[in-house]
């Protein structure tokens, strides 16, 4: 089943360049986040794009992109890969983009050659991933495998109360595919590591085995509003301050439960909003991951304890609401096993990492044998503008996607 | 030139809740920013009553409206007074109102009982004294004084950036007469204490002798954007985590200089903004009070020592920018007296105070004999939709404007 198949470096590489023109940012990052006229576009694109190739695009209930070519074998289950094109609010050119158009190119490849495989090929884009507009991350994937309702993700509203299920509508995503109802015989991810790992040791692939657990809360803190010059200091109920406390709160927990655990708030609101009000109501989002599920268990119920003792000292009310968890994952030995075996025959230098993002390929995982390659990214910069990989980075990473893929089908 | 002309407690309470129906929120409150749809409303409403009463309404190219009655000399220094109609975003029914509605009534009195003073009268709605929308605050008594610039106050921008003069013209609340061309023999301003003091010690009238001084700063700190699962907590530039520690330093500051030192921040940004992105920026406006200008002045300095601490040890930068100071001021022994003998001769109970809050009579002491008169408002709660004075309460208040008007006019 070795074939000598070389993808094309100059053609991944002006597909990437292309793709970073929808929501393209001043400082050479994207900003196309879920459902947005950005997304719509990469979308249209992208269709385009598999099309021109023979391929046959469908689209599910969620907007989730689905371009199939057909193998030798009609009755096989279908060998799956792809990731995402959408991005953070202030997000780089790679982080999804990457497994979405090397597995592209992994098509062009065979179609150049003239390859066929025996089970037909299916390459993904997931909608939204990030999260970032509607939480939570890898929603839609999340649906395709069970464990989120469809309803709920359709219902979800992103800051301005604008519904999923709306913003589908209006930009004309919304298909007609039952969430969840294909499967696939395997699922591989080629994605960027979005950490400094394989960059300092040097290595251009990372094997993954797994991926952390993720935790999600959203929390209001209740104080009341008054004068900024007119109210003594020991008669307040400033909910900013409580809230700097909660802040520093989940980061002490991180260290806390070093050196797995991570916890990170990325967003706060305060208001009513004017300096010379103190804050009478403030909220934040907040992100716990720890490759344990004991870690993360232990790690929520640290943030209940500490957040009980602010709100009595702070005389404020805090309520937390968890939003999402996702315990941690262990990918497929056998395709683990075809990643390495992968990177073995392109003497690319490898090694075995755990997944400090989230991917949809946690969730795949739970419907299908399923893995993920990583490649470096510059200073393990990720959900940043500056986000970099070379262009021989991405073309051995994608050269291993197609390897996988050959090493799945040969079986 | 003792009078017994008596304030209508209910014509007074009846236009009060007029003007509340302008930005009225939910929850009993108003919502009526600087030169918005709502301010444009009760300005017409309120130029209209001023016009019923056969006073000449003029603005000024800040959109201050001055309603004059003519005295029986026509070459006497005008006696002005006045406060403001715009109010915080989620701000309460009486904050700078009463002090305009209260002055209207004064005028109402003296027309029904055909009483003429011997100098003109001005009541006054000042532009913008909250600052929520464009800082500072005060803004636009600060130019009439001297103390701001025109064409600085002009381009003052709100948060979607646009600018006051644009704003101003939108509204049709920008006039011709030159800002400060007119000049006072007296101003007094009624409003509500916006602290606890008077209700705790059961008085109707705040005795006002002078005001804190006040500082205002933005604040900047860059860190650096990165993914929350991916980035381990010793490789992180959290700006947010800093920003925690900036707020509670400024909150340690004021206890520092207890019982006179108070430290608010009211404001704050986090971007990029997404629940599993490390923020790389965070912004920041804070309020520092002083009755003591060496008080403020050594706040500023534990604030410029914290915050370098703090960059240092957090390896983010914080860039400080201070956008306001004012002075504490003194009022004016002729005023405070007039108001204390109207309080007295009124019979109510009495207190000398001085200011938390800022208010446009801090400006207009630097041009004409100034003082101030409070009343209470329950639990000190101000900038709040809960913010509450009784319909007695604030009878009093224009009673003893009235007198206080009465008194200087007799002098």
């Amino acid at each position: 089943m070795a074939t000598n198949l070389r993808i094309d470096k100059e053609r991944l590489w002006s597909s990437l360049m292309d793709s970073a023109q929808f929501g393209a940012t001043a400082k050479g990052g994207i900003r196309r986040l879920t459902l947005s006229d950005e997304d719509k576009a990469v979308r249209d694109w992208f269709k385009a794009a598999c099309e021109a190739e023979g391929m046959t695009v469908e689209i599910d209930a969620l907007g989730n992109m689905f371009a199939t070519r057909p193998g030798t074998d009609p009755d096989a289950a279908p060998i799956s890969f792809g990731s995402h094109l959408d991005t953070q609010p202030a997000g780089g050119k790679f982080d999804g983009i990457l497994g979405v158009l090397a597995g592209l190119e992994a098509i062009r490849t065979l179609n150049a050659a003239g390859y066929r495989t025996t089970a037909p090929l299916t390459l993904i884009n997931w909608t939204n991933e990030e999260g970032a507009r509607f939480a939570p991350a890898m929603m839609c994937s999340g649906v395709y495998a069970g464990e989120i309702g469809l309803d709920a993700a359709l219902a979800t509203t992103d800051n301005d109360g604008k519904t999923f299920g709306a913003e589908l509508d209006r930009i004309g995503y919304r298909g007609t595919e039952p969430v969840g109802a294909r499967r696939f015989g395997a699922y591989i991810e080629l994605h960027i590591e979005q950490g400094p790992i394989l960059e300092e040791e040097a290595k251009t692939i990372g094997i993954v085995t797994g991926g952390q657990g993720i935790l999600w809360f959203d929390g209001t803190i209740t104080g009341k509003d008054s004068h900024a010059g007119a109210t003594p200091m020991t008669m307040r109920h400033d909910a900013l301050a409580a809230l700097a406390e909660v802040i520093l709160a989940i980061e002490a927990i991180a260290f806390d439960h070093a050196p797995g655990g991570r916890a990170t708030v990325g967003e706060v609101f305060a208001l009513p909003g004017s300096r010379n009000t103190i804050p009478g109501t403030t909220r934040f989002k907040a992100d716990f991951r720890h490759p344990d599920a004991a870690g993360l268990t232990a790690m929520e119920a640290d943030l209940n304890a500490r957040l009980a003792a602010i709100a009595t000292r702070r005389k404020v009310e805090i309520d937390l609401t968890p939003v999402w968890r996702k315990d941690p994952i262990v990918f497929d030995p056998a395709i683990v096993g075809a990643v390495a075996a992968a990177a073995e025959k392109n003497g690319y230098a490898a090694r075995d990492i755990i997944s400090g993002a989230g991917h949809d390929a946690f969730y795949l995982a739970s419907t299908c044998p399923t893995g993920m390659i990583f490649v470096p990214c510059a200073g393990g910069v990720s959900h940043n503008e500056e986000e970099s990989t070379t262009e021989d980075e991405c073309a051995a990473g994608a050269q291993v996607l197609l390897d996988t893929i050959l090493e799945v089908d040969g079986r």
